[in-house]
């Protein structure tokens, strides 16, 4: 249990790592002279998807590699995780995501300005951070689709009647596929460790805000979980 | 069959929403001091690809994984469709897709103005979206032949002397090459059921236009598997 | 044999009618308010690796995927190709390209100006497009090495000891890296095929530089094919 | 043996003649009228990581594939080469590196104006490339983290337990990962060999700096080493 608690924590750790510092390093690079240089928001969203890619075939053979609590409870909702596990992944998928926050603080020399998006925090409503508003409720749907169609993905990939092997591809481009929607509208969490650590890191609007990243992920895990369970698993009878 | 169907509809919803949703919300965020941060068109054509390659590895042991009617008549034609199954699937994909245009229209706050390519609909003819104008034969030879390309690609990285299981990947990023060479001619359709929802929404003037979306690419699905079936596939004296 | 000669005819049709066509319509799109929207050279390498990619699972498994005379050179040189079947490959390569060249120009409603790089040919030399100039030994010795690594990548991932169920991603994706390099400097070829059929579009200038584009390439494909032979490939007692 | 260095030499020679070589010639390109075209620094972390993916399925079986001085110091604290291999494999790692470096100053037309960054070289502390300069510490903190868990993701993806045929891929996306995170701060090393060939090209600036990016790959790549070895790896006990 200990090995699968380290590989929760060093994959979350990655994610956030990954994900939010490419963000925070590399989304913008513009000297005046040359036109943007930067990674954009493609190039984010592929990191995203590539820590997981990556931390999928390197411990997914450990933990099953979740790295996001909404995973866990989509998982359990789908038959495919013992709840008396829920806990202890959830604790240290939170420790390795903001210990990643905590690095990319100190290599950034700070967590910017609290305003919104601030350090690849996640925001909703009249919050606006690349140039156009979405409402509560916007955001709510987007990230509560978002994360169904995520474990519909995750659980169908890894299902024994499928190419298991290829499930690292599938569920870390479907993350990217993921970011590619959505950052304009929340800077796309599905994941509430990583809007955890960054909203401690960000301040007190991310804070504020941070509710209904572990809210409506949660209840789109749940429901992608129990989607694929009853209206598309395959049972045994079928098959034979 | 009613998984299938279900596979199909959430599927062609997966399609719609995370392609047409990357292009609605995120292919350009252009704040004035920093440049272009969106994801492009170049993002765009990868989320169409991931849509496919992500779902083919979830449902795609379930239905098949076609989401798109042209799929259907092209593997139809080429001999791995039952034709009593096209139908029901085709209503599964359009209700699937039109579902997800409106709630991408919710998120979005509306579905454009009306003008060609609004709410990543789809054009042709003397509608201007990317700066040239290109030809109603123009736009038609390009969805025929990328149709028929696709089906090729299809039928055979799913032929039984090939490394099946790499099929998803090579569909996926098929479709997202297709958008590479196309955006700018069309907005890219070879899927009628994509275009379909995305004119219901987009208004009277995609409407007008939504016949060559189902003409092109169902005629190029079919030439497609037909070629693969009578100029490539291997028969099995052939290998013997 | 028929069969063999129709997948190499449609592979290096899909090849230059899939990469030169996203360099041609897609590369550049710049609305003036928006900054730029296109694929940008990115999407050109992403799109020549794809259009490999893919064909590679599609048509692979029958005529061995070259669509390109200087790999099917390589392959002889490398032991793989039998060399009675080299000239019928070669024909049915360009006689694809070429054919892929007259769709885009007529999609295309023209093939641009005549000047160096215009429908996406080739250039050398005092011929600038991209806002530097390289010398012709600059140009050659970057075709040369290019191809040369390609081969070795195509003999090395197809042997007998690797995992040979990957190439088509090795090789697709080494086109990708190759273009990602090259593109400002010859706008890449390490393909005889896809130089002749556009500069037979683009007119007299491209044709008069073309002869680059078939000796570099296929020297440097015979010298990866033999550098893989002799000083990397296993012999079975080695192995044994 | 001498097999094995030639894999080395060729691999580590594609890396840095594909990694830095695209950061050198196609990162911008920008015409005053049509806005960026080049291939951004997405570009160059996506270019950096293909020459790992290609080697790795080209000549991994014959080398281990390592191409880098940090992964053969981590795979051996790891447990999973042996040290009387590690110096020859280094002097061929570097003398590839060099090759490479000099056929780029060659093509190129020069190596670069000596200020921080050219020629594709490595920076840190107030040697400013991309419009933010980070401190020594930080810059330390990212090369160690970052080759600390390239080693985690080598180690994993190639045990055992894992789906070991796809580590090709988990590699060198995720030194694509790597890169899309960190060419702002360093130009991004986690390799010795590509930091010192550059700099021996850039000049004394970068040679004066090519330290750090020796010693800190270094320690990061037997600390990943370590990591993966003790707190992650499943002895055979725990598995039966």
């Amino acid at each position: 249990m200990i090995k699968k608690l380290f590989a929760e924590f060093f994959g979350t750790f990655w994610l956030v790592f990954g994900g939010c510092g490419s963000a925070i390093f590399a989304s913008q690079i513009a000297p005046a002279s040359n036109g943007q240089l930067g990674i954009l928001l493609l190039g984010v969203a592929l990191a995203f998807g590539l820590t997981v890619l990556t931390m999928a075939y390197a411990v997914g053979h450990i933990s099953g590699g979740h790295f996001n609590p909404a995973v866990s409870f989509g998982l359990l909702a789908g038959g495919r995780f013992p709840g008396k596990d829920l806990l202890p992944y959830i604790v240290a998928q939170c420790v390795g995501a903001i210990a990643a926050a905590a690095a990319l603080s100190f290599i950034n020399g700070g967590s910017g300005d609290g305003s919104a998006g601030a350090f690849a925090s996640n925001f909703y409503g009249e919050a606006v951070y690349f140039g156009k508003s979405y409402s509560l409720g916007a955001a709510f749907l987007t990230e509560f689709l978002l994360t169904t169609f995520f474990l519909i993905i995750i659980l169908g990939a890894t299902d024994k009647f499928a190419n298991g092997k290829f499930a690292g591809i599938a569920i870390g481009l479907g993350l990217t596929l993921i970011h590619l929607i959505s950052i304009p509208i929340t800077n796309t969490s599905v994941n509430p460790a990583r809007s955890l650590s960054q909203a401690i890191f960000a301040g007190s609007f991310a804070l504020s805000q941070v509710w209904l990243f572990w809210v409506a992920p949660i209840l789109g895990g749940i429901t992608g979980g129990l989607i694929y369970k009853f209206l598309l698993q395959k049972n045994d009878v079928e098959v034979a």
